[in-house]
């Protein structure tokens, strides 16, 4: 596997120093060699680059969930998102693995859009985060699910959650909830309920649930960790991503309120294409004949930063451009033009299949078979 | 109205000082003679005894209320109950009054049940509270309500109210809760949710809602009262009651947790007896030879005041055995066993309605014109 290769560069050294000192504070695993290739071995599968190049690279009980899966207990997946803005690059990317993950172990997918959070915790109304819930779904459903094996809902809607969070909000009380999520006197008293909202579907299931997402959500579900067994639950598992660099530099993440740092999924492709011209951070030197002569910097360079990630799938050829970066072959034009052209080609497939989401959404939210099996539990049998 | 010489009795003084402690203390309004003969005058009918003898004895708005009524804007009631255990004759009579108020101004009714409450503040399941659920419901039907206009709901089950809930959970702060609930950092965050989906059903219409229900009950609506109007909603309005005494003094009001102080819808009526002959204080004379000529003390006798409150219909009667009492020509045991007869012939047709009920419970919690018209807004549109 090319990841090997990989782990003795700079850049992923570098990363891994602070990716690790994450792992040793959050407590969590790292996702070793023989995990992924036991998730290749049972997946009789290659594995997606999100996990060979290492993209998701901590857990929690994942062994366990191999374990299920290989013992025909089965397990689940739980994802989600919040729906303030429209998503970008950065998050869509943790669903297409999801996707991968839903595929090749042919298990049920509850996605949860929490239009009630946003409303909460941010300056939106109600109405607002039900929009973008609906724009949101649109991007979600365009990765490509399973629609019987998927069940998207909405907390303002799919309410049931709340019968389902009673047990759950019985078991944290306000200093856990504080100590988490950092709530104090001004907090209002629906975002000190939301812990609950949202640890409730990794309890739709009797079986083991995971939850792949950036590293950053971990806290939410330590809080599960800590009192599903008392409700007879499973605490559940996870698979811990990096964060995808924004188009300005490679500290942090890409922010939905700094438009320049992000490329939307529904961004105009042309529009997308100067924005990567404009403002990507390379790792180019100031003149070419320097980048000639010393070569430039992969590691610092967000442009290969996104090929690596997620734009290019050819392992070889990411490889061959690193080298030719490094040898002062390339200039930063050429790799912002290749970045670019394949930004716009998943661009304009991806609103392709947007566009056709629009047809998906009843499916995926109350008519598909997981969907439906799920409402079924919520309206009473009077009423159905 | 007998009213008036009510008031200057000994024991309505003496109640009225606590009571008139409490209107100051709350800062509601007294319910006055102005406002109950505009009531018998909107309603063309003669009070109920709840109103007459002043059970009800202050009030929120309830002047709006009346106003509402006349100009046809109308107005809503709304009521609940916390299902913990058996509901004992305390409970059910501020029903009775609510289903006066539904008959005579011909409005909707919402009733609470608040499994949810009950789970998270006590030592029960939600399977308990949700038994309890079942087995109040039958009582509250017994009451005789229109199943069209009356919508009773399970917190559990209709859980559209937790939408309702969001934009006054994000209202409330963690500090306002704590003053008016006493939570502290050990309070689960169940429970400090808990205010916002008591305070859901008052904006269940757009028009002034009406709550009948013992004082001690008001603050959870003068947190409504603050911030209805920046919602676009009104105030809530109320109809304060005072406690019905337990068997066992005038103190306090009965406890579902001390069955000698109560008497139960479900007790047998021959058990019920023997339990008010046992237990039931009264304001006798150590001997029949003082009783003979010191006469009794009605003012402090529990046995007079559920006559008063509930049992004797006859103001007449009731003003005879007054001052029968007073003179020495009545013993205890005379009154005791005038209570049973009343409370036995209540209790048996109180549970003929209640069987009767167990073929309603559909109608008003699903299929009635009130309830249907929730539920429709509760279920997504494609899955009716």
């Amino acid at each position: 596997m090319l990841k090997l290769e990989f782990k003795v560069t700079p850049w992923d050294v570098e990363g891994m120093v602070d990716y690790d000192k994450l792992i040793e504070q959050f407590g969590t695993s790292p996702l070793t060699d023989e995990l992924l290739e036991r998730t290749a071995r049972l997946t009789k599968s290659e594995l997606p680059i999100y996990f060979r190049r290492r993209f998701f690279f901590s857990h929690r009980d994942y062994d366990k969930i191999l374990e299920d899966y290989e013992s025909g207990r089965g397990f689940f997946l739980y994802t989600g998102r919040g729906p303030s803005g429209p998503m970008h690059i950065g998050h869509i990317i943790p669903f297409y693995a999801t996707k991968w993950l839903q595929e090749k172990f042919g298990v049920n997918l509850y996605i949860q859009i929490t239009d009630d959070e946003k409303f909460l915790f941010k300056n939106l109304t109600l109405d607002e985060t039900k929009r973008w819930a609906y724009e949101n779904i649109l991007d979600i459903i365009a990765v490509g699910f399973d629609p019987d094996k998927t069940f998207i809902f909405q907390d303002s809607e799919f309410t049931k959650i709340y019968e389902m969070a009673l047990p759950i909000a019985k078991k944290i009380n306000y200093s856990m909830a504080k100590a988490v999520f950092g709530f104090n006197e001004q907090s209002k008293i629906g975002m000190i309920f939301y812990p609950a909202i949202q640890a409730a579907p990794t309890f739709f299931e009797r079986k083991r649930c995971l939850i792949p997402a950036a590293i950053d959500q971990d806290p939410y579900w330590r809080l599960q960790r800590d009192f599903a067994e008392s409700l007879g639950y499973y605490k559940t598992a996870a698979l811990h991503s990096k964060f995808v660099p924004p188009l300005t530099g490679l500290e942090g993440k890409m922010s939905a309120s700094k438009p320049e740092t992000a490329v939307y999924l529904t961004d105009d492709p042309e529009e997308a294409g100067k924005k990567i011209w404009r403002f990507a951070l390379t790792g180019g030197q100031p003149t070419l004949k320097e980048q000639r002569e010393k070569g430039g910097n992969p590691e610092k360079c967000v442009v290969f930063k996104w090929l690596e990630i997620f734009f290019e799938e050819d392992d070889k050829k990411l490889m061959e451009r690193y080298h030719a970066c490094k040898a002062g072959e390339l200039t930063c034009g050429e790799c912002k033009r290749y970045l670019i052209k394949k930004v716009q080609e998943f661009l304009k497939e991806h609103q392709k299949k947007r566009k056709e989401a629009e047809k998906k959404v009843e499916k995926f939210k109350y008519t598909g078979e997981l969907a439906r099996e799920q409402w079924e539990r919520a309206i009473p049998e009077k009423l159905r």
